[in-house]
């Protein structure tokens, strides 16, 4: 594959994304440059291959900044400034703030043009960096008042050289969406995970996977998110203000349930989320499109690929896969997303082969 | 295996858990008698082999109340009535309301012992279930003041034969169990799904896993629930209350995050939901405990089961898994959750069979 970002390519920052993009690029021959405030996190990126160290007389063609959200307008205003010919883009969380800072600040942002992938990890650092965490992801581009059609095509070349989807959102789009389907839901995990810090023993132990689902996101990094949380704070307090009104009103309705209207008021909550749940899209569990399987398996190493060979086998196509372990059981629970045509031929060749269905 | 509960088992309510119960103790040749309000609903579960038509004369030694929440206690008071040699017991998400409405009414609770499956299907109805569902899964029984430990062996005997785990908790442990663990995140589930109503598309389109997963079961009945969280209202009002004020504290912090202090709040709830997740047991995704390897697939069949057979080959026990799709993309994303000693080799051995990793 011909690369179809120009190089050469400063990154300024080489954590998990920059140093990522950095392998990416590398992969298709690109010139990539490494900066880093760190030596040592520099140094790691340079010696994973994710690009050369740059020069002090650098003269990109575009430079990614890819540091943490509370440094990014610094340093892509010193960017800009740094190199007048260059094309400067960030790969950070919240696109409003850091323009309107560059803006206050005096700073040429027609050579600005703001960006975000929808891609990580759970561990960071030059040392986690993969050339493979951007693809299929969503990549979404922000284009401002000054941005010119040459230097969108210029990052989507960049998007599509690491193999992510650009979307095209202008930056209040991108910050009231992240903070819809990003921001808000690791603050309601983390709301709800943090009632569990006194709750009884008894009740961890009997927890399903409801609320290990709800609560997952919850053991996100907190100094991360407090520079998140903060730089999007005008986003993510309407949001967070709109969800204590639905709060205080259920509350209420569940106190005073006996009261007139207030199972009704329960009622249309829940079926608000039923509605709001519904729009999301992607293969789930769950997905109201697909028919589930529930299938019983010994805890023991072989055993789930064994079942989807069988399924391959029977021509069926998973559309998704859950696997849950039963508390203090050797009994291994996998929840298989199908085609509803399916269901029923596959639930009786399983069961014919031997496999126990719970549903 | 030889049932250790002793029949005749009269089954009131032939809905899934009933009629679940109905066929794993046919399984164990117990006699079971089923009733239903529903003509329909008992011909379909004695059609699918629960159990027969319980005759007007029944003499059962145990009587299984499984309804919907709101008629617990009347259906209950009415078994303790006309099978005075009978012990009753339930299978009720909520357990102290229905006792205090018996004991208001002047029932004979000293034959009545409440106790509560965790097990469910998302399709409900006598024609989903299955004997299997109680497999590994724990089943909480409630003793009271007045329960001998006779009862407590009764139903016991009745949670090992159908493969459930008793645990044994007091009505308000139970119920302020249930509220923590699966009532809250219930709500909380949809008070988040509820702001995706009217996102733009533009949002939901670069949804990702982690809204997914706390919006869940977000998408469970509104009927069933309504009822639920009333019957546990004294529990559920305080925890949302809690959660209430945390996110008040959290929002001011956010909107004034200028503030002396008001980054360290927000860290500080952040760090509190790190440590209520981190108590919930079980294997998953992010499980501190295991290492994680993200390896990409084709999103066509058997890739994954050729993937987990060469995990299996290598002698890697597989921890946890999960799927994910990226949105319009014909790439897969499985996790694998293994054994922080094994996670190099396998990266190095996947890799040279020619897999794809990702993190």
């Amino acid at each position: 594959m011909t690369a179809r970002t120009a190089g050469p390519v400063l990154i300024v920052g080489s954590g998990l994304l920059g140093a990522s993009i950095g392998h990416a690029l590398r992969a298709l021959d690109v010139d990539v440059a490494l900066e880093d405030s760190s030596p040592s996190t520099l140094d790691l990126a340079i010696d994973y291959g994710a690009g050369r160290r740059a020069e002090s007389d650098e003269k990109p063609a575009l430079v990614v900044v890819a540091v943490p959200p509370d440094q990014l307008a610094a340093v892509i205003g010193a960017a800009l400034v740094r190199f007048p010919d260059a094309l400067v883009t960030d790969v950070g969380s919240v696109k409003v703030s850091p323009l309107a800072e560059l803006v206050e600040n005096g700073a040429p942002i027609e050579r600005y043009l703001g960006s975000h992938p929808l891609a990580g990890r759970e561990r960071g650092g030059a040392i986690s960096a993969r050339a493979d965490i951007f693809l299929g992801r969503p990549w979404v581009i922000t284009p401002h008042a000054q941005t010119t059609s040459a230097q969108i095509h210029a990052i989507e070349a960049l998007v599509l050289d690491v193999g992510a989807a650009p979307v095209q959102l202008s930056p209040e789009e991108h910050d009231h969406s992240v903070a819809l389907i990003s921001h808000v839901p690791q603050l309601v995990a983390s709301l709800m995970a943090a009632r569990l810090v006194d709750a009884p023993s008894a009740a961890v132990a009997i927890a399903g996977q409801g609320v290990r689902d709800v609560t997952r996101v919850a053991a996100s990094s907190p100094e991360l998110w407090v520079q998140i949380l903060t730089a999007n704070a005008a986003q993510v307090g309407p949001v967070l203000s709109a969800i204590r009104d639905d709060l205080a009103t259920l509350e209420a309705a569940i106190v005073a349930h006996g009261a007139p209207g207030a199972r009704r008021t329960i009622a249309e909550l829940l079926r608000s989320g039923n509605t709001g749940v519904a729009r999301l899209p992607g293969k789930h569990g769950g997905d109201a499109r697909f028919a589930q399987l529930v299938v019983l398996i010994d805890d023991r190493p072989g055993q789930i690929a064994k079942l989807l060979t069988e399924v391959g086998e029977l021509g069926v196509n998973l559309e998704d896969l859950r696997l849950e372990h039963s508390p203090g059981a050797q009994i291994g629970i996998v929840e298989l997303s199908i085609v509803p045509e399916a269901r029923d031929r596959l639930e009786e060749e399983l069961t014919t082969r031997g496999w126990r269905i719970a549903g």
